[in-house]
């Protein structure tokens, strides 16, 4: 979906819509326009300036007056959908949170881990990651239909939340507990990098608990969705037996 | 690398030389161009057929004769040097076939599960497999320089062998034992089949013991990269306790 002129993105902006990214005019300057991009900044929008060309050939209005937000139709769930699950379900909650994950593959790849193993949603950030897009959509092999996403301003306030539901939060990185060694009984939740640069510091102090797959190799480096997979599958199969 | 020219891409053919693709003109009809897509069609590579123009502009040489070969510049190993790296090693052999992954980031992705868990090489087939071209190299994150791959003409051939030195070959497909509940000690070997039909049946018949990743989804389908993970994980962790 796309949403196009300055004001119509601008009113988009300011209601929390989901937009994915903004292609603005990179010759375009005066006041208005400026102000629409500050707004874009301040709410760290993906902000892409190219050829007027370029965004007539992608302006499906042909009215965009230098502006177009592409936002996405996927519809996300709230933190509390995703607790209602397993209250509904009467089990313990399983939950996993995605600290900057930018590749839609890696993310199509995950959803679908999650909707194999159990875990009732996906917690992701507004900003510096990758959203529900199409590709995600489609690399997920129908996954996005199961698995509850909440994609929230904010990732320590929601693993704070989730805290305060009783539910333990393990991050998966390098330096701690050996991952199959931990008893997951109760609430489980489980943060996992970006990427390129792992779980931001902040974050990891936050966490309960740092655990950890043990490996033998010089690189050591799995791809992001891998790594998920592996830490999700261990602890499903941990919880079952 | 590309190979140019009739004879050229015929004797590479007859040689052995690993093709990854042949791209032929679509309106060449002589005898030794029809001979040589015989060739290529009995020997099971892939044939693109474009115009003209297209060959002009890939041609390196300026002399294609209506047919260029790509291949790959990857040194493949033997299944003696993947057999000799745990002899060296002094430990049980540990080895992963692929039964035709087509997507090269998973064989990437698949090429760093191998660097991390001691997997002492990857077996793959020659046809309607995907070999290891750039993209499989810059995915897996520098992990095809430490990880030996066999490209084999017969898959199925490669297990008879794996079994005459002593190496148990597991299947992980739908319907086998528990994974995790496997005792792995000695030599192991496991068949992951591609990303659309799995194991062929041929091959699955081959294979002492059919495991599975117990799941609890609706679609329960994870990606092949994934599933790859999940099982060479469980498979050295379980070897490593």
């Amino acid at each position: 979906m796309q949403i196009e002129g300055r004001n119509a993105v601008r009113e988009a902006i300011i209601s929390g819509a989901t937009i994915e990214k903004i292609m603005a005019s990179n010759n375009a300057k005066d006041s208005t326009f400026q102000e629409v991009i500050r707004l874009a900044k301040s709410n760290k929008l993906k902000i892409q300036f190219v050829d007027n060309a370029l965004l007539n050939k992608a302006s499906q209005t042909g009215k965009h007056q230098g502006i177009i937000a592409v936002t996405t139709d996927f519809k996300y769930s709230t933190i509390s959908d995703i607790l209602n699950v397993s209250r509904t379900k009467n089990k313990d909650p399983f939950i996993l949170i995605l600290d900057g994950i930018e590749d839609p593959h890696n993310l199509g790849s995950i959803v679908r881990v999650c909707e194999c193993f159990g875990v009732d949603g996906i917690i992701i950030g507004k900003n510096r990651a990758c959203g529900v897009n199409e590709t995600v959509i489609k690399t997920s092999a129908g996954a996005t239909s199961y698995v509850k996403i909440a994609k929230v301003t904010n990732i320590n306030n929601a693993i704070e939340e989730l805290k305060e539901n009783n539910i333990w939060v393990y991050a998966c990185e390098l330096g701690g507990e050996d991952i199959s060694s931990v008893d997951y009984s109760g609430g489980v939740a489980v943060v996992i990098g970006s990427e390129g640069f792992g779980t931001s510091k902040l974050t990891l102090k936050l966490c309960d608990k740092i655990v950890t797959i043990p490996m033998c190799g010089k690189i050591n480096s799995l791809n992001a969705s891998v790594a998920t997979g592996i830490a999700i599958n261990t602890i499903y199969q941990k919880k079952i037996k």
